[in-house]
This record gives structure tokens, sequence and C-alpha cells, in this order.
């Protein structure tokens, strides 16, 4: 095999696009267009070397043999012809994109005892890229902040001397039975960070009970999914498309699954919110979405990914889309993405069938408010919701303490998007630990905090006297006044 | 020409100051004096060398033939003479106020995406009194710090699932329609960081169709400006000369140009602030502000530029002055820099068009309030006022969020003036990418709280009940008494 | 001696678990399998060594004689072989468990003049595992950091031109009397830190004249510390065990001591909090807990000892167990750890004889409240309790001043347990140094602001402006509906 | 002289206390146990090197003649015998007490532009004890920061278009005119940081128009600073001494000199504050303070200067005093260190003269409420105070912000301590360019906030609202009880 066609650097290099990818290790040159997307170790790194010598990097990860094992032999392109190297090709390619450590380099998956661990292991062994993706949030980074410290400033009014002996976590969401009240929020393509992706998240909600929310834009399909996870429970996060037809069909699709529980309608991403490290990052444009055919770019904004998935979703969504929904779902309909007790007002008019707080993680709208703040606004203003529907909460959750909190004060069940997602990291048996994590850490604040079941989470438990001030009493703002524009009376000037 | 005579070192060293500049350069010794002002890199690496050897910054800039492209034969002084070389001439200059960076390693401005991002690269890029003078503000920065603070901790409470596909951005200031409600604040001497200075500003502005506010110490005049952008508005912030004909003359000279549409009087700058960052860095005594005729000179305080240019600023301005003002002008009056709903109450008795709510960018009196704070005090205390006059505020502005804000509020525009100066940095191109970044965010930000028109934002959109406890409801102090001064009734040690 | 048996590197790294402990010394191998116990210099550093070659360390802590004159002859095991040295045999052994400094490296006990100096010499000088498990706290360490900073946002009201020339700090505790209203709080295992462990402690209290708590959980038995302080002081923090007979008979046996003087029934642990800084430190299997027959272990979820004692605590503890501890007891009956007025009341009606308030150093449950917090709940909701029993604080005490406001507002005592550990580093000595600190520190306070006796300290004494806010005045919440959960009504999808 | 006798290592070393000092430069021994008190360069540094080859520390800042010029022939004790030089000879000595920088590398004064400078170059040059002595305060330094910070919280509310082109900055305290309202609050032993200590400070108060508050522990007499400012306007300062008799003779003294105004008794300081920095660093054991014949010395709680001189102070200090101190002055008699509105009220019935609000600087007692605070609460609880009273402020006063805020809530005038220390650092030059920097910072925030006289500053001028939560609005507790100790009702461990 090494005695192919000698090839010059000149012609190595220009096969260095993600459609036309060839690699030079130990002097071979390699075709890998077709084997990039497979490979274990994510196609960022060999999109890195595409039209370069990567035998250093190669070499580092696996043995000789490996390549040979993994590829066909048509996919042997020849010899690198060593007469052509020159100053250039012995360069380092740009790391940009590669990930700092590669999977064998990863901490051992039981040294990793907390969700923010996961994200820590994130930050140093996925991409640049898919690590920008999900860690940024919108603009200034405030609601992002705020969703955590928000659950940190409310305090527990724990219980002493209750036998707590045995307890009972299980709850039910629309009807279906969860061994805790936690699901996995929707988030896109979580191939990004595992070849497994949704599937594994899948698997790893079916076998711990939990429910899981997929994205419109996940990288598998509703049918991988179910596949993957027959005994799953899921519901859809659906972006409404412009194309009310498409949305139509996919809900058809989507009802027809038994598996899928309900429909959340996002609301809270009219248009996409200015991701900045996202749009730092350059993304890898043949990375892209197959369930909404979308396709990863770079422009004059940057390279986020968040901004080039809106072409699919209307911001001209409506109340009146409630009705198209309910039209092609039997399933029951929730909002997700409520962030005023007036819109939970309205929804409740609308009679849906439940709402996800959710400010989308942070990453829509800076300075939109924290869910569990607008979890207490709902008190204060619409406290007969909590008869009429479920309510859940997502963005900011990250230990088994804030998903009692917000069980407290009323929520149904709780969402974890980022950190499952970092869990994702490891595979379905990451996902597997980080529940394991959180399901041990709500246990341990139940029994802490005095209850033995879910219905015994009453708002007595908490103390939400240092964030009380942020919860508004009105829709109105409390003294400012409303404001009429054009032309004003007083003009002197005009005398 | 290399055949000069042969100057030594100590003859050329004498030429050393803003007037009288020689410098070397391979060898040959050129008078700077005339063209250091229009020199593209700044004036200041040039003063930097002035009376020394600039060979090797000259040549990591510059090709060899443009020195002799741009200068003339008679400023050619001669050759210097290697033999009167000696130890101190071959030492680099103090490098103070010399730029960090050369123009051609900016990072390219696409690659900044927000306010914050022009403000890290002219830390970098601008020389260190022109970083000085821009970023500096009164002594504790307390104001500065806080202006933007505050708007960060006021929350939106955004609306879903209304239609935003098509939104109209548009509004009007006194009668001018703009695309957006932003308009340039006014600074000094936007030529310290171009040499377009404000005249990069106003072909932005007019291009971007928003409004610039124009400096009495503006680096151009009004006639350049307008010159330079014939469509664009305007808004001219009057420094009342202690000599008030100087003003008078002044105001008739705006008031005849069309694309004047307001006078602002400064009302917040009775006396200069105390910048600490600004007196700390020597200032280039040569540097003028054409407008005034001020002249940077150092003391024994410093080499603040800011307190050097209110020799023409009259501390005995009064309510009455605006009644002069309008004797000279047929355009609006209104006041830039109220900051309390007391002066507000004064001003609408006065009847004037408009307050500026503003505090010089905390640039001042420092803990004076944030403009924000002082928007929602009007409403607090004197809500006609929005009927009666525009309202425009500026101070701490960084995001289109915070434009989104305050607008809400009542706001009819609001002004960005640091960031609009640093992106000057990069000439009329810069300051329209970042119109065009704040135009975007603004847009984002109206879409994802759900409006579609200026008329739309209302207080209800906002959540300010982090910083409600900050907005005075009375003029009088809540529990304080008034303090009657001199001698106490109870002085016992007299007995 | 030293021509003992030649003994291969593969033979002697073969002992090298704590129970099977050989070590090299200048060529010489020992079995310290016994000894390793009883080495003042604590078992870790000779863990570290098994099964390796300790010369280096060993000759920089001892001379050469030391060895044999602690050892009996059958403990020396032979020669070490030479030639059987190999590249691991030589490298220095993982450090995480040794102590960062010796013994003779501490700073001398004087130049300690504050807690928060013992807390950073223990820091460096005990092994790692004993640090991170008397340093940890639960989850995110809110609650540990909040007891401390709750006290510094509490500011004293001081009083002057009182005659403060001689103090009275003495008070009593359950009838005994105190010198002044310190006691140790209670804390598992203090020989991990010095080999004297709670016998350092008693005698020291017993000296100094304050209470010792014994935790159940104590490195010596009951009758040990009886006999290490004849004239001392204690209470006992009594694990209710799952099978209560145990209790019952430790109970007599404790009540069969007339230096016991009180019963505290733990109530803050119903289950072990996750402390993770101790989980990521791996436990010295072979450390035990005398009194409560408990072994370290590491599982999977990491090597926490605090979670490993709670086989012995009985999460289905209640109420009506007080009925049962005084059936075995003759002695008050406190509960420690109560979080709530809710549990206050609860126990007026039990009629228990104290409280101790504290959250177990936020240990257990993280953001449970504060407990100088829960003190002034009781006054806002159940302040005749002050009247009915004695109430103790502890939790976050690192001050003089600490303890004066936590008196001022109705303590009877205050405890303090992490900072009396770390002084027991130092043995009987550093203990006696800290009370003698403290005690000093609050009559400082006291002298300075205007009191000479416990009787004039009272709730004017402090400012609670700055955490009021914090204190709940109801069971309820302040606005927070009580949640029905189940089936909801409105659910339209069913339609 | 170079002939004198020779002298071997062992012998020099024994002169190495501050009663004794001999002291090698160049080989030869000189004694300069009488010199060392009079080096301009501190004492410090010879204390360093006494017993010791202080050659390199000399030659690095003199001249070689220096030495044989300043000395007398007596004073050279021969010469170092080179054959007894060991390795410990060659050691250089520990340098805790060496300054940092001396006197010629401080940075020249015009480059001072504010109070922070002071203290950071003090921080840099001064003995590591003075600087221990001066910037330290109580335990955890949170009055300390506590002071500073609650002003920056207060906002201006400043007024515009007011004609300030001329402003008058006089005031009156006590009937004697000051150029504005500030003066030198009084701190010990000013000699410490200069050799002119508190003359230094005397005459530039007299240069500039300020009153000098003068400590009991002046390390001047009150003779020698009226002799130095015979036109200077001081107070006195008083810690009664236990012994009445001292105090009375003290106060005939005082009361002789017209330049003293009033007395202070200092009643916030009934016993010494716990200043870990100070202890920390050991004294200079001969370090004495003439007016209250203290010597400093270090024992077992450290080296606390501040500590020791409390032995000529009288905890037994009561309001009776005030009968004491009136009967041997006429001046008016005021109380520096009132700290709350109680005390405030009883000062008032006491019929005294005036109050200086401090909290010594937060020295004393820690968490004690910053003066601003406890000036809000006067206005709360007992504003008829102003009426009958002079009040003044000091701690925490580190701009002519800072003072115009005081004034405006009724302070007569301000005084700052630490600062004017630090300024001392450069001997009475740089205490002058410190009082005109705060008086240029004052009239500017006069200008800015719109005021022209003293008279015009009233409460209306700040905006309190981020602090008035600390303000008590009454002498009781807001909720909680007053405690009743002693036994408890409800002990049923006794049935």
């Amino acid at each position: 095999m090494a005695e192919g066609r000698l090839l010059s650097v000149k012609e190595i290099e220009k096969h260095n696009s993600p459609s036309d990818i060839w690699i030079v290790v130990d002097g071979q040159v390699w075709d890998l267009t077709e084997f990039h997307q497979e490979h274990p170790g994510g196609s960022a790194i060999i999109l890195k070397y595409a039209g370069r010598d990567a035998s250093k990097a190669y070499n580092e990860a696996h043995s000789p043999s490996v390549i040979k094992k993994n590829l066909r032999q048509d996919q042997f392109k020849g010899v690198l012809d060593q007469s052509t190297i020159n100053n250039e090709w012995l360069k380092e390619p740009p790391t940009e994109n590669a990930r700092v450590m590669l999977d064998n380099e990863k901490p051992p998956l039981t040294t990793l005892i907390n969700a923010h661990d996961f994200e820590t292991v994130a930050s140093k062994t996925v991409s640049k890229k898919t690590w920008a993706f999900y860690s940024s949030a919108a603009t200034d980074l405030i609601t992002r902040d705020a969703n955590k410290s928000c659950f940190d400033r409310i305090w527990f009014r724990p219980r002493v001397m209750r036998n707590v002996r045995s307890i009972d976590t299980r709850t039910t969401v629309q009807g279906t039975d969860l061994s805790f009240p936690l699901f996995v929020s929707p988030a896109a393509m979580a191939r990004m960070i595992h070849p497994d992706g949704e599937c594994a998240i899948a698997r790893a909600c079916e076998r711990k009970g939990i429910m899981q929310g997929v994205s419109n834009n996940s990288s598998f399909s509703v049918e991988e999914l179910v596949e993957a996870a027959p005994n799953g429970s899921f519901f859809f996060q659906l972006y409404v498309n412009p194309n009310r037809e498409k949305s139509a069909a996919l809900l058809h699709q989507i009802s027809s699954l038994p598996q899928f529980k309900a429909i959340h309608i996002t609301v809270d991403a009219a248009w996409p919110g200015k991701r900045e490290a996202d749009e730092r990052v350059k993304a890898d444009e043949d990375m892209g979405v197959p369930m909404s055919n979308v396709k990863a770019k770079n422009d004059t904004k940057g390279g986020g990914i968040g901004r080039l998935m809106a072409g699919n979703i209307d911001p001209g969504l409506t109340w009146d889309d409630i009705a198209f929904v309910r039209k092609h779902t039997h399933l029951p309909v929730c909002l997700k993405g409520v962030m005023s007790a007036d819109d939970a007002i309205l929804a409740m008019e609308a009679g849906v069938d439940g709402l996800l707080l959710s400010n989308h993680g942070g990453r829509n709208l800076d300075t939109s408010p924290p869910s569990i703040i607008t979890l207490l606004e709902l008190h204060r203003r619409c406290p007969e919701i909590f008869d009429k529907m479920e309510i859940y909460v997502d963005s900011g959750i990250r230990r088994g303490t804030d998903v009692l909190k917000a069980i407290a004060l009323g929520a149904t069940a709780v969402g974890m998007g980022r950190s499952m997602l970092f869990a994702t990291n490891y595979g379905q048996e990451g996902v597997e630990h980080l529940i394991d994590i959180i399901r041990e850490e709500f246990e341990t604040a139940m029994k802490n905090s005095g209850i033995t079941s879910i219905s015994e989470a009453s708002p007595e438990l908490v103390n939400t006297g240092d964030v009380d001030h942020l919860v508004p009493a009105s829709r109105l703002h409390p003294y400012a006044r409303k404001i009429t524009r054009g032309p004003k009376h007083h003009r002197t000037s005009k005398i």
C-alpha cells in the first residue's frame, strides 16, 4: 500500500474542506471525507488536519494499525512526496476548534460528583466550538448567572424530627410516571458533544425513569430516539415553522409515537439571542442539524450556531397558534418559555396544559427574569394557575436542592439542560451518573428538610426573603407612568 | 538627498518639541513639525521620537519610500553624523504616550461584536493620553460604574407569542426622523482618536439615520461637520461662555445651519470634575481644540485636558440664561445634564423643549445619580413632564437592551458617548459598525420582549425592583431634618 | 541488627496497607503496623510510605536512633536488597494524604492571634483527609459562608462612658457555672488532628472553665474524657441509634457520670450532607471511630467520612423520641440543630430544656438558615421561649464579638466547633490559647460596647437592619400559596 | 581614626539593643545609641543593623563622609577584626521593620493627587511597624471598610444652573474660623512617620486655616505644637487618666494656651481594640510617647502599640466625669467617639458643647456603626441636637465629596486622621498638599451640586436610599424582645 503514487504538498493541501478531506499519517495520504463524521474522537480533530500532516496527533491517540482497520483500500490516496515539504507544511495548524484533551485523558466518571464537575470537564475536553455553543448565553450573561444565584439566595426552612426513613420521590407529568420530578430540558444538537447525542440521553432517561424533552433541532430524529429508548417518555419542544405545514407534519409524526407525552411550543425565542461566545468561535461549516435541515455557517456577525437555526423559527407566532397546534395533535400542549404572570394568565385563558417557565438558560434576552422569580410571581399574581395546569421550571438548576426549592414553590417538575449536555460528554453513562447525583442530592434535601413525599413540599419549606423585592406584584410598574409618545404639548420653541 | 549636511546628535536633540520636530529615519533627518498633525498614525508616535532616531518604529510600519512621498524636499534637514552617537541616543524614548499597537495591528473590525470590544481595542491601540482622557471619570469612578450597573439591575418583563415578524424602530426627536432612538452623545475632541474625528461620526450617523450631538469642544467646526454630512441631523451641546457675546455668536452660527435641530445647554459641568486618570498622564501641549481655542497644558495638578477646557465654561450659568439662549436661536432648547426631578420641574416651568438626563458619563461629580435612576425619579415625582417635553438619557449605555429599557421608561431617545468615540478609532466605518450592533441588539430586545414599535414600549416592560429603593420620592430627605447653622443655643461652656 | 535477611523491593511493596505496613529506613526494613497509630507525627505520614523507602522523610524529622528506641526487635524485618531497586521504587509516593508541614514546622503558638490563624495553620499542617473532613461543608458552601457573614452584617450599637473597669463574664448553663458563655461544640473524631483529640479539648475546657460538647462519634470514650478532666463539665451530643437499645445503654452510661450536665439530641442530621471536599479525598480505611464502631471506607461516591458515620444515625427520629430519651436519663434534654421557630415552638410544647440552634456548621443541608437568623426568628415569632428554656447558638462563630452578638440576642451560651478542632492541632495548649483569645475578644467587646455583665447584654446592643429582611415573620410563606398536587382541572387536551 | 582598637564580631554583636547600638560601616565601628533617634531616615533602619555590618545599606543612601560629619569622635569605637567574621555575620538581618523605600525614592509630592495616593506611598515607604500601627484596625476590618463604603453608597442630588462663580467655604468651629469645614483628627505618635510629626501637621493646618486635633499620645507636647504654630487652632483629645489628678493638671496646662479651643473627651476607647496587623509586627521597644510616658513593648499577645498606650486610659470613665473636666477647663467640652443617638441624647442632657461622631477609625470595636450612619441616626431620633451643639464626624473620610455629604447631613466640620498621617510622611509640605487636595475636591463638589456656601448644604443634597435600612429608628431593637436571664420556668428535666 505504501507504494501508492507520490503526492505533493501542494496537491494534498487542496483537500482541506469538510467535503473533501485528505490527511497524511506517517507519510500515507488518506481520504477521510466519509469517515470523519463517524470518528469517535469527533470530526473537529480531523477537520483540523484536513490537507495536512496529522501523524503526531494520530500517533498520540492511536496504534498504527487503527487507520488501516477503519478505512477502505480506496480511501488510501498515495504517499507524501517528501521533497515537496516546505516550512508552512511543518507548522502545527491553528488549534481553534481542537479539543483540549483527548477522550482518554478525561477524568474517570466516578470522580465527577456534581453538575459543576461535568461543566468543568466539558470546558477542557470538548471542541472550542461545542463549548462556545453550549456554554454561551445572551450578551452580558446577567440572566444566565442570576438563574443560579436566585436559587442560591432562597433558603430552606428545614423541619426536624420527622421520620424520613423512607421517602417517595415519585410524581407524574401529564399523567406519566417519573421516578423523581426531573426532566432533561430540550437542547439542540447533542451530537456536537458525543456521537450518541440525544440517543444517549434517551437511554439514560429511560433507565432512570425521568422524561426527556426533545428539541426541534435534535441531531437525531424522533424515530431514532424512540428506537433508542422504546420505553422512554418524551415531550417535544416545537419551534413553530414559518411554513405551518411543516410544523403540522411534524406534529402528526410526533403524535403517532406513544412515547411522546406532550408538545411544548417554544415561546421564549421569537428571535435568536446574541450569544457572543458562540459568535466568536468559527463554526464547522459542515455541521448540520438533521431534523431542521440547517447548516452551520460563518458570516459577518460571526459563527453563531444558535442564530443560524432561527431560519426555521417563526417570529410571527401568536396565541392563535395554540389552536393550530391542537388541531394537529391530541397530546397535551404546553408553552415553553413563559416569563411573566401576564402571559401565564393568558395561557390559562387559552387553556393550555402546562407552562415551562424558562428564559432559555439566559440564552435569548439578557436581563430577562430568572425562572424561579417568575414562579414566585405566579404565586403573587395568579395563584389559581397551580390548580389549572402543571408548571415546570428550568434555567439555572444545578443541584438537587434547586429542584426541591422549585417543587416546594409549586413546580410539578424541573428541567436541566446545559448540565445534561455536559454529562453527555461521557455518553449514556455520563447522563445516568448525573441523574443519579441530582436524585441523591434531591433525596438528601428532602430528608434534611423533613419531608417524605412530593406532596409535602410546600412554600413554607423555603424563605424567599432575599429575593422578594424582585417579584412584581402587578402588571403595571409600581410607580412609573404609562408613556404617551408623540409631539409634546409644551414646545415653547414653537412659540 | 542623502548628501545633506552632517548633523550632530546634540543639534538634532534640540528639535524635540511639538512646535519644532526633527526626526531621524535611516540616517536622514527630517522636519516633521508641519506633518505630524496630519500623520494618519497619530501625532503621538511622532512626538515620541521628536529629536530622536525613529528608524525602528518607522520601518515596522512603513515602506522606505513613504517618507519621501509625504514630505517636501525642504523638510529634509541633513544627515546624522554617526560619529556623535552616544549611549543616550541609542536608548528607546519613554513610551508614555505611545500607542501600544499600530493601526495595522488592530483586530479586524468584523471581529468586534459589541461596545465593550471597541473599548478593549481602544485601550490597547490609542495613545495613553487619549485613553486617559476618554476612559477617565470623576475620582472613585462610582457614578461611572453605577451608570452601567443600574441598567444591569433592571430586568425585562418579556411578553411572548406576539407577532414580531416585522418591527418598526423609527422615532422622531424634536420633529426629526431617526431610524431608531439612538444618538451620539456630544464629546470633546474626537480627533484625538482619529484624524477624521467628529466628521467620521457625522458621516456614519447620516448614513445610519441617527442624530449626532456636537460638543462645543469638537475638534471640527460645525461648518466642517455639515459639509461632511449635508443630510445629517445634529444638535449642539453648548457650554455657555463667560463672555455671553461669544455664545450668542455661536448660537447664530449654528442656527443658520438647517442640519442643526436643537441646542442643548450643558448644565452638568458647572465646574470640571476631577478625572484622575486624565490628570496622571501628561498632555501633548500642542494639542488644541479648534472651536474653543483651548490648548492642553500640564500644571501642578497634572495633565487633565477636561479641566483645561473649563476656561470657556461659565460657572455662573442660571435659569435666566435660558431666555438668553432663546433670544439667539429659533431652535428647540434643551438642558443637558439634569440630575434631579427638582430641576426637571424647574425646567418645565421654564418651558424648555427637552431634557437630556446625564451625569456627564460620571465624569463630573462622583456619586451623582445614574441617569436611569433620575428617569425613574421623574416618574415618581413629576410624571406630567413626559407630556410636556422630550426626555433623553445618556451615561452608561452599552447595549441595545439598555436603550430599550430607557425607552420603555419614557425616554424619547438615548445617547452613547464614550463607546462611539472608541468606535471612531476605526473611523467612519467603526462608528457605522457600532451603530449597526446597537441597532441589532435593540431590535433583538424588542422582538424578544414582544413589542413591534416604539409606541408599545412602556414601563410595564421592565422590573425595577432591585433599584427602586434608590429612587427619591420627594424633594426633602425622607427623615433628615433641615440644618440651622450658626451658634448653638446650648453652649454650656459659656456659662 | 543490620544483618537481617535480604528483602527484595517486590517483597517489601506488598506490605503497603494499613493493616500490614513495612517501611524502609536507611536500608533497614521495619514493620510499623502496630506503631503507626501511636506515631506522634500522625499515621498519615507512615501510611504514605507503607511498602516504600521512607529514609528521606524520616531523616528530615528524626535522629537515626529514634526508630530503634521506639520499635521492638521483632519489628525489624530485614535489609533491603539493593540489587532489586528499580525506577518505580525511587519515585516519591503520591502525596495526597501527606501533611504539608511537619509538627516542628508549625508556627509557634503565640504567633496565632485569632481563630482564623488556627484554620490557616491547620490547612497547611494537617493531612489532606483531615483538612477535607473538618473544613468541608455541604455542596456549594452557601450556608457555611452565610453563618459567618450574617454575624458580620450585624452591627453593634455601642454605649459609651459606662464604667467598665471590672466586668463579670460568668454565666450558667443548665445550672453549671461557666467562666464565660462559651462551649466547645461537639465534633467527631478529634484524633484525626491530634493524638490527644477530645482529651486535649477536655483538659483545656476544664482549665478554662467552659463546657465541652462530646460527639457521639468522639474518638475517645466518655470514660476516657472524664478521666482526662475529672472536674470538667460536659454535655453529650446524641445521635439516636436505629437500634434504640444501644442509645438507651449509652444514655445510662453517660448519666452515671456526674461531669455530664445535659443530653443534646442531634436533630439537624437526619441524613448526612454532601460534603464534596470530604468525598474528593480518599479516606484512610483503617481509621475508626471508637465510640460508634464505624470504619472509614472509600466507595463509588468518594471517601466521605461524614457520610459513613450515618449508619449509626436513625433518620426515623421523631418528637416521640424525646420521651424515650427522658426515660433513660435524669439529665436535662436539649435539641441540637433546630433551624426554625416552628420547631422551637414544638420543642416548647414537648418541654425540652434547651435548644442548640445549629445548622451543623453548614455541613448538612446547604442554604439552611444561619443560626443567628434563626435566633432572630425566635424573637419575631415565639419570644416567650426565652423564658422557658436556654437557647444556645453555634455555626459560624469565629470572634468574641460574634459571641456577644448572640448573647445580646438572648443566647445563654455559644459554641465553637471547627475552630476548636483546628486549635486541637496544637493539643491542649492550642485549645487553651484559642479559648483565651475568644475570651479576651469577648471581654474587649463587652467593655467597648459598655456593658459589665452578661445580664446587661440585650437586643438593644445590636443593629440587625442589614439582615432583618431574611427573618421570617410567620410559618407561612408571605405570599406563596399552598400547592395542591395531582391532576389539574383544566386539562383541555383531554377534551 | 581607622586605627582604633580591633573589635571582634562577637564583641560587636552584643551591642544590638535600642539602648546600646553599635554599627559597622566600611570596617569602622560606631556607637549610634544616641544618634539613632535623630536619624532623618528613621531609627528603624539603624535598629535593623544594631550589632551588625550596615555598610551596604549605608552606602546606598549616603556619601562616605556623612557619618563622620554627624557623629562625635567619642562615638567611634574601633575597627572590625576581619579575622573574626563568620557566616552568620555575612547574612542580611531580618528586614521586618525596614523601610521598603528610602526617602529619596518616594514619588515626587506633586504626583500624589488624592488621599489614596498618600496611603499607597506610605505603605511602601514607612517602616513595617509604622505602617502596621497606622493602617491597622480592629479584628476583621469590617467597620474600617464600612466607614468608607457607607459614604460611597450615599449619592448626591446635584442641582444645576445655579450661579457658582464664587463660593464661600468658610465656617466656624466653637467660634473659631476655619477656611473650610475640615480638621485633622487626633492620632497618636506622628513622629513614627516623620521626625517633625505633629509639628509638621500644626504648621500645615495653621497655614491652610484649618484646626488640628491633638492626641493625648502626641509625640510632641502641646507647648511644642503651639510654638510650631503660634497662630494655629487646636483642640485637645483627652484620654481621662485613671489618676484624675494627672488629667486635671493636663487640662490646666492646655487651657492656659489660647490656641486651644476645645477639649474632646475620648469615649470610644474604653478598652484598646484588637488591631491584629499592629500586634503581628514587633515594636521597637525604645519607642516612646512623650506626653503619656508610655514605652512600646512586645509581649505574648504581640507588639501592638495601641494596646500598650491604654495603661493611661481609664475604663472607669462615666458621665460624671464631664463635670470633672469642666471643673478644670473653661474651654468647650466635647465628646469624641459617640456612636449612638442614645448617647447623643445623654450628651444633650449633660450639656456638652459638641460631639465628634467617631468609631476611632474602626480601630476599637469591629462592627461598630460607621459615623455617617450615626449622623443619620441623630436625624431620625434626636434632630433637635443640631440646634443644641456642634456635631463633627470622622472615620472613613477620603474625599472632598465625603466632607460635603457629612456637612449636608448637619455636621459642622469633618475630621481626617489616617490620611493626614500618611501625608505627614512628606512632612509639613505633604500635609499642606493633602489639605489643598481635599479643599479643591470639596469646592468642586459644592459647585457641581449647586451650592455656594456651607449654609446651603442641607440633607436635600443627598440620597441615602441605599443605607437607610441600616439606620436604627428607636432605642429598642425593632422586634427582638428583652432577655430575662437566669433559671428557666419550664425545666421539665427537674420533674
